[in-house]
C-alpha cells in the first residue's frame, strides 16, 4: 500500500515536472534528458513509471486538460444554466489564461500551433480535448438560447469561434505583447459579442 | 561578382531551408544539425554564412515577415484608402494563413506562443514585427473612420484585437481542428465586426 502510494507520488512529481517543461518549451521541450534532470532522477528511473517519452507527453496532455477543466469548467457548473454559467465560464477561462504557467496559462493552445501540421497520438489527444471543450461551450451557448437570453437564430458555431478568437487574442496580447490593457480589451470584446447575441437586441 | 552572387544564393538557400524547419517545428526545431542536414552542407559551411544559430533564427524571422508583408500588406496598398484596403488586407491575411507553410501559413504566430515567456533577441524581433503589423492595421482602420465608413467613436484597439482573434481562431480551426467550415466562419466573423463598426449602423 505504502509502496503504491509512493509510486503514485513519484508519478505525480514526474507529471508536475513535465508540465513545467511543457509551459516553458512545448512538447518538444519534454525529452527524457530534460525531464530526468528536472525531476532529479535517472532516465531508467523514469522508465519505471513511463515506458516512453511519448507516454509522458500523452499523460501530461491529459493532466493539463484536467487542471483546465477543474479550474474553468467545473466550478461554473453549479450556477444556473444560461447566461450566468456562460459568463462565469468565460471569465474563468480568461483568468486561467492569465495565470502563470504552471498550473495556469494555456500550454495546450500553444501546442495547437506546435502540432497543427504534425500527425500522431499527441495531436489526436489534443484534438479530442479541444473538440470536447468546444462541445461544452456549444452546450452552454445553446442553453443560453433555450433559457431565452440569446436569440434563437444565433449562429452558435460562429459565436463559439469568436469566443475562442478572443481568448487567443487575449493570450497573445497579455503574454506575448504584454499590453497593460489586455484584460480590459478582452472583457469589452466578450461584452460586445454577448450583447450582439442577446434576444432583446434583435432588430435593434 | 560571381562569387558574391553565389554567396547570396547559398544564403537564400539556407534561409529557405530554415523557413521549412520553422514551419515544421518552430524556432527550437532550427538547430545547426537539422539545418546542415536540410541544406546538405557541413556545419562549418553554414558558419561561412551565419556566425551562430541565433543569427539564423533572427534572419529567418525577418525573412518570414518580409514574405508576409509582400503577400498580405503591400498588394492592398494600391487600393483606395479605407474600407476597400481594409477588406483586401484582411482577405489576403486569411488567405495567407490558409496557404501551406512555407511560404504561407503563420509560423510567426506559432512563435508568439513559443516565445511568450522566453525573453531574448528573437522575442524582441518578433515583438517589433507584431507591433509594426498591428500599427499598419490600426492605420488602415483609422483611415476607414476618416473616410467616413466607420463611426468616429469606434474603439480601434478593440477592433484590431478582434481582427487578430478572428485570424488566430481561423488558424486553429483550419490547421489544427481541420474544420471544413473554417473559411466560411472566419468570413462571417469579419463581416460581422465590419458591420458593427459601420457608421450607418450607429444607433441601429
Amino acid at each position: 500500500m505504502n509502496a503504491q502510494r509512493s509510486r503514485h507520488g513519484t508519478r505525480s512529481l514526474i507529471l508536475e515536472s513535465a508540465l513545467e517543461l511543457l509551459c516553458a518549451s512545448g512538447f518538444s521541450g519534454i525529452t527524457l534528458g530534460s525531464l530526468a534532470k528536472r525531476v532529479g532522477m535517472s532516465k531508467s528511473g523514469l522508465f519505471a513509471h513511463f515506458k516512453s517519452i511519448e507516454q509522458v507527453h500523452l499523460a501530461v496532455a491529459v493532466y493539463a486538460y484536467e487542471l483546465f477543466q477543474e479550474n474553468v469548467v467545473t466550478p461554473a457548473l453549479g450556477l444556473d444554466k444560461g447566461l450566468s454559467q456562460l459568463r462565469e465560464t468565460v471569465s474563468r477561462w480568461l483568468e486561467w489564461t492569465s495565470r502563470s504557467c504552471p498550473p495556469g496559462g494555456t500550454p495546450l493552445v500553444a501546442a495547437f500551433f506546435e502540432f497543427d501540421d504534425k500527425d500522431g497520438p499527441i495531436r489526436a489527444v489534443l484534438l479530442h480535448q479541444e473538440v470536447h471543450w468546444r462541445g461544452q461551450l456549444t452546450r452552454i451557448v445553446q442553453e443560453t438560447i433555450t433559457c431565452g437570453s440569446f436569440r434563437e437564430d444565433l449562429d452558435v458555431p460562429q459565436f463559439v469561434s469568436a469566443l475562442c478568437g478572443i481568448s487567443y487574442s487575449f493570450h497573445v496580447s497579455l503574454r506575448f505583447l504584454r499590453e497593460a490593457s489586455s484584460s480590459q480589451v478582452a472583457g469589452r470584446l466578450v461584452d460586445a459579442i454577448i450583447a450582439s447575441a442577446m434576444k432583446r437586441s434583435k432588430g435593434n
